[in-house]
C-alpha cells in the first residue's frame, strides 16, 4: 500500500479536475462560487447501509446517489461533492481503486465533480468502512422545494415504483425467493438506486412539497404531513409497482397487507411530492419531458398523519416505525 | 434511549436555530446564500483522532475546531457546519447529550450554527464513534489564501507555539512525564486546540500562502513548499515554544534534535504562513490587532523541500514522514 498523499494524488485528485476551486485537492479547503446553494450530507456505514461484501465501486455509487436523490427531491441540481472515507485497517489498494472507479463512472453520468474531503483509516481491526458525502447543489430561480408546502386539496405523486429495494434486500439476505430475472432486477434496485435527477430539476415552481423516499413511502409521506400540517391519504391500488413487486403481491393471501409492506420498505430513492390540482398538466409535462414515470397516488386533506386506503376507502394497517438507528 | 427523530429534535435541532436555511433540521437539505464560499471537511475517528475515554463534549469541540482551523488558515470566516455522526452500537443518551452540549458551547464561542447533517449508529458491536464535519466559511474580498503563493524571499511565520499537542498526547499515553502544571497545559493543547480564527481573518491580502499545522510544522511547511514550488528554510531557534516545551527541550542531550522532534509533531492547529518582506509591518499589525502571538521563523528560497537549520545554518535531521493513515 502506498501512502495517504499518494492515494489522494493517484485516485482522488483526478476526480476533481472539473472543479477549478478544488485546486486538484492540493489545499485545505475548496473555494466555490455557487448561487442559491443547497447542501445535504449523508453517511453510509458498512453493515448498516451496505453489506461488507458489496463491491466498493457499488458502495461509491450508492453513496453518491442517495445524496443526488436528496438534492433532486429539493428541486435542485447537484454540481459536486465533498467525500470523507474511513477505510478499514489494512485496506488493500485495489479496494480504493475500485471505489474511485465507481465515483468516476457516476461523476460522468451525473455531471458532478469531487470538490474536496478527507481520507483516513481505522486503527481498530474490523471496524467498518464508512463513507460520508456532502453534496452541493444549486436551485433555479424557483428556489428549494421544501417539505412544508403541501395544502389540503393537493395531489400526491410518486415517481417510479415502490418497494423494489426492500424486496431486493430481502432477496440478498435470502429471506425471500424470487425468479432469477426478478431477483436480478430487485437486488439491482437496492444496490444501485437511480436518483430522479431530471424530474427533480423540473419540479421547481410546480411541486408544493417534496421528499425522496428513503425511509419508506409511508414514513416519508409522514414527514411531509408533519411538516406541512396536513394529512395525506394514499390509495393502495394507485401505488406504482414493478412487474417483480406485483408478482410478489399477487402471491400473498392479503394483497393489501403486501402493498402496505412494500410502502413500508425504504431505499426506493423515488421522489414523493405534492402539487395543487391546478398543476396536473405541468406535472404531466415534467414527467414527459424528463422521461420519468410519475403516478398520482393520493391527496392531501385537513388533519394529521398518513392513511393508506384500500379500494373501498377503508384504512389498511401499516407499520409506521421504519428503520430507527437508535431503537433499542 | 429515545428514537432517531427524537434525538435530532431534542439535541441537534436547537443548535440550528441561528441558520434560517437549516429549517430547524426538518428538511432533506439546507438552503444557503453565502458569497465566496470556502468549504472544508474533516473526519475524526475514535482510536485514531481521539481516545475512547475522551469526554464526548471534548470530542465535539475538537471536531469543530480542527475544521475552524482549516477555514481560518485560508483567510476565511466560518459561518456554520454540517455534522455527520456514526455512534457506537448501544450508545447512551447521556453521551449524545454531552456531545451536543460541547457543540453548543463552541457554537457560541465561534459564532457558528449547525446547518444540517446525518445521525446514524453502528450495528457492529464496538465499532468506533466517528464524526464528520463539513465547515462552511466565507472569504472577504481578498479571496482564499492558498498553499501556492509563496515566493523566494518571502518570510515564513507561525502563530502560537509548536509541539505542545504532541507532548500532550505523549503525556496522556504515559510515554513521557511532565510536572503537573506542564502536563495540564500540554494535554489541554492536545485535547482542545484553539483555532486561530481571528488571525486567519486578518491575513487576507497580506499572506502569500497559508496552511494550518495539523500534520506537523515540518510536514505542513513541506506542503507549502511543494505547492508553491519553493524551498522553505526554517531556523530551529526561532520556532516558538511554550514554557512546558522549552523545559522539555532543555532536558534533552541534543537540543536541536528535540526541537526537530517538536516540529515533527502534529495537532498544533497554529497557522503557518508566508508573506513578502514588504508586508512585515502588516503582519505585525494583524498579530497585534488580533492579539495573536506570531513568530517569524524562516524564509522561502529557490529550490525544493524544507530545511530545519541550527544557529550555524547547518541542517538538522528531521523525520519527515508525519502520520500516515495508510502506512503499512
Amino acid at each position: 500500500m502506498t501512502g495517504e498523499f499518494d492515494i489522494i494524488a493517484k485516485y482522488f485528485a483526478p476526480l476533481s479536475v472539473d472543479c477549478k476551486g478544488a485546486f486538484n485537492l492540493g489545499d485545505d479547503a475548496a473555494s466555490l462560487s455557487v448561487p442559491d446553494v443547497v447542501v445535504t450530507k449523508d453517511l453510509l456505514v458498512e453493515g448498516v447501509h451496505f453489506r461488507a461484501k458489496d463491491a466498493r465501486s457499488a458502495v461509491a455509487k450508492k453513496a453518491l446517489r442517495v445524496n443526488l436523490s436528496d438534492i433532486a427531491a429539493k428541486g435542485a441540481r447537484s454540481i459536486g461533492y465533498f467525500l470523507g472515507c474511513v477505510w478499514p485497517s489494512g485496506v488493500k489498494e485495489e479496494a480504493i481503486a475500485d471505489f474511485a472507479a465507481g465515483l468516476g463512472e457516476d461523476q460522468e453520468l451525473f455531471k458532478i465533480a469531487l470538490m474536496g474531503g478527507d481520507t483516513t483509516a481505522h486503527v481498530a481491526k474490523g471496524a467498518p468502512f464508512t463513507v460520508s458525502i456532502t453534496m452541493i447543489g444549486t436551485t433555479g430561480s424557483a428556489g428549494m422545494i421544501r417539505r412544508t408546502g403541501a395544502a389540503p386539496g393537493d395531489d400526491v405523486y410518486v415517481s417510479g415504483t415502490i418497494g423494489d429495494a426492500g424486496l431486493g434486500l430481502a432477496a440478498l439476505n435470502a429471506e425471500m425467493k424470487f425468479p432469477a430475472a426478478h431477483k436480478a432486477y430487485l437486488t439491482g434496485r437496492y444496490q444501485l438506486p437511480s436518483p430522479r435527477v431530471f424530474l427533480g430539476g423540473a419540479l421547481g415552481g410546480h411541486a408544493s412539497s417534496s421528499i425522496d423516499v428513503s425511509d419508506g413511502l409511508i414514513a416519508d409521506a409522514g414527514h411531509i404531513a408533519d411538516q406541512s400540517n396536513v394529512a395525506l391519504d394514499i390509495f393502495a391500488e394507485k401505488i406504482p409497482l414493478s412487474e417483480a413487486a406485483l408478482a410478489f403481491v399477487k402471491k400473498q393471501d392479503d394483497q393489501n397487507a403486501a402493498i402496505a409492506q412494500l410502502a413500508g420498505y425504504g431505499d426506493d430513492y423515488e421522489i414523493l411530492f405534492t402539487a395543487p390540482a391546478s398543476r396536473r398538466r405541468s406535472i404531466e409535462m415534467a414527467a414527459q419531458v424528463t422521461k420519468t414515470p410519475v403516478a398520482r397516488i393520493g391527496t392531501a386533506v385537513k388533519g394529521k398523519g398518513v392513511r393508506l386506503l384500500d379500494a373501498e376507502d377503508a384504512e389498511i394497517a401499516v407499520d409506521r416505525a421504519g428503520y430507527d438507528h437508535f431503537a433499542a
